[in-house]
């Protein structure tokens, strides 16, 4: 059972700062943290690295490297976000696709680790930055696996490489003087099931050893990806992550004759549980349905209306079931701008405070400023109960900032 | 047959601002304004209001309103930015949703055309910022119509109100010293069917004339609302705007003794196929298929990857067609971060320039800054052929500018 936040914290912050605001829960996140490396004790050199993009705040960032986490960016905006809060070198992969010669001239000077996406960027790597000593090249397995039905087919996907050009990667990148390798690999997206995730792992594995058989090449590290889902409803069962890494340990023993470490790049596993975003009923309105009028909206939080996907939802003090069905909307001129459709939930009156739960990844993030909307506030919850404001409320000035008048 | 901008404009524009960036072209929109106002003439009172969301620069807006244009706005932010522009009164139509207090506050300031899209509104205005002479009522029809397939059912949208709720608003708003009426639907999106548009309209007169009948009230203006397409398939028919607004004029002459205003509130069919998003070929990639990625991705226009939507493409100085197979991406981590997917087009290399089109509306202003995307510029080609930076580039430290380090 995961924790939930104490409503009377919520009901306090609501007190505090006006609402829609995000707040995230740092014990929580912590004990997130301990368990996946926990769960990969195994292995000796096992490390996650943060999903940047999941939730890309530099408090929450600090609290993840502190507790031995690495960061995942993908961007050089990402990249400026890691340096700010002072990581650098092994702390940094850099997962990036369709890569601009800054983004790799940042991760160079960064001493990032650097993952590559085609086989081309080798060359362009050298030219735009230099080649560093340590190189990872992403590796998509084709028809050998299905992704699931977020990420789709991987022979469709644009990321990775196919097995043949990642060997013949190694040696190009061998020739130029690279010395030590790691592979990575993420097909899948919010995956719950740990044998979808395990498909990957033996393609991994498998390529491993071919470039272990054939170029004697041990890997420095291993990476599995990310992509490990979360129970958004609360009939799903969670990954169950000390399986799949018994099962990960077994599978490497199978495969290869030597322990790389073991990295992943779980963003949504590690936080998304462990986010709020709190939000106030502006209107009810009843035409053909009830309308719950909320005070955030879709640019909020997009995954409901971009992607329909379920958020549990509870009413503070109010709990989250009841008989009336509910539309629960926000103010955009959108017609799928609703977190919540049909929805059963107890009575619901203007004023009350809804809890939209498993917000802490791909939430802030992902907002918009369409229709002129403000992205919110983040919070922070600290472990001694207090509050911290972590990024203020987008102001009409922030809107208009790339404009003159 | 549309203009396409000149290519030769589009060169220079590359050589001059770092791609990607839109452009507008300001002859082409104020075309599009004076071709629907045209279209209307027979109605003295005719005008269009601009869907600010559409496009939501001052500069094109300052355009707009000097055809004659008013403006839709949806939210604080653009009201404010409708007030940095000078426009006030008549000029600005406000038709929101689920509003918050501070947004009828700053209608009622600028003396904007306030649309109320619930009956509950009434008190609410009333109480947050004071009754105006004039108040308009958003109708859903309901059943009575269908929504296109884009917009759904009009019973499952949480915009407008019932018919017996308008007629009970208007009484209620008598009541409390109103004394001018308007009317207003929207219920179809990017639709390029006269019939479909058509069959709101009936809906619209038809309540227009019970209003008349039981309330003895000549509406002051009726708004048709937006809703219409633009064809961005080359196989698409342009909407018959002047066969529309025909029907229109013979629909009115038999619903209604009086002639009201006819408002519309056209965003896509005024800018949408005179904006274009440049961007350059970054990296070839082959792997299971052959990948262009550019240096715009999905956060610089969303439709294609949201919502899987089609826009034509040329390279410059090569054309739109061949028969190479291409799927041109972002460089986002996500899966969908595609413009096209197995497009034929001519032979593609690094460096050449792509042209995105009918990217004039819903382009930039639905951008995001997920995995630490910055939005790019805009620019507006005047009708001397020179071009004008209209908005500049998002840098770090707008990304930044809601984080403390």
């Amino acid at each position: 059972m995961r924790r939930v936040i104490d409503e009377n914290i919520i009901k306090k912050a609501t007190e505090e700062y006006p609402t829609p605001f995000y707040v995230y829960d740092e014990s929580s996140i912590r004990s997130a943290a301990q368990k996946i490396k926990e769960a990969f004790k195994w292995n000796k050199g096992f490390r996650n690295y943060f999903a940047v993009k999941a939730l890309p705040n530099p408090k929450i960032l600090e609290i993840l490297l502190s507790e031995g986490m690495g960061l995942d960016c993908s961007s050089y905006t990402e990249l400026l976000l890691a340096e700010r809060i002072g990581a650098k070198g092994s702390d940094v992969m850099f997962s990036s696709n369709d890569t601009p010669a800054a983004d790799f001239k940042k991760a160079h000077e960064l001493d990032a680790i650097i993952n590559l996406d085609d086989i081309s960027h080798i060359d362009f790597l050298e030219k735009e930055a230099g080649l560093p000593d340590l190189l990872c090249f992403r590796y998509n397995p084709g028809d050998q696996v299905h992704g699931n039905e977020i990420i789709g087919q991987p022979e469709e996907a644009k990321f990775g490489m196919t097995k043949q050009q990642i060997i013949d990667g190694i040696k190009q990148a061998q020739q130029k003087g690279v010395k030590r390798f790691g592979l990575h690999a993420m097909v899948i997206s919010n995956n719950l099931d740990k044998s979808v995730a395990l498909e990957i792992v033996k393609a991994l594995f498998d390529l491993a050893k071919e470039i272990y058989e054939t170029n004697n090449i041990e890997l420095e590290f291993i990476n599995l990806g990310g992509g490990i889902g979360i129970p958004y409803k609360l009939e799903e069962k969670e990954f169950d992550i000390d399986g799949f890494s018994q099962e990960v340990e077994e599978l490497l023993r199978t495969y290869l004759p030597y322990e790389p470490a073991v990295f992943m790049e779980c963003g949504r596993y590690i936080t998304g549980p462990h986010g709020y975003l709190v939000t106030k009923v502006r209107h009810i309105k009843h035409t053909y349905k009830t309308f719950i009028g909320l005070d955030a909206s879709m640019h909020n939080l997009m995954r409901p209306g971009m992607y329909g996907a379920y958020h549990q939802i509870t009413i503070l003090g109010k709990g989250g079931s009841g008989t009336n069905s509910y539309d629960l909307t926000g103010s955009l001129c959108e017609n799928n701008d609703k977190f919540a459709i049909d929805r059963k939930l107890p009575e619901i009156e203007v004023g009350d405070v809804v809890i939209i739960h498993d917000a802490g990844a791909h939430g802030h993030t992902m907002g918009f400023n369409y229709n002129g909307m403000l992205r919110s506030a983040e919070l922070l919850l600290r472990p001694d109960n207090t509050v911290e404001l972590i990024r203020r409320t987008e102001t009409p000035d922030d809107y208009f900032a790339t404009l003159k008048f």
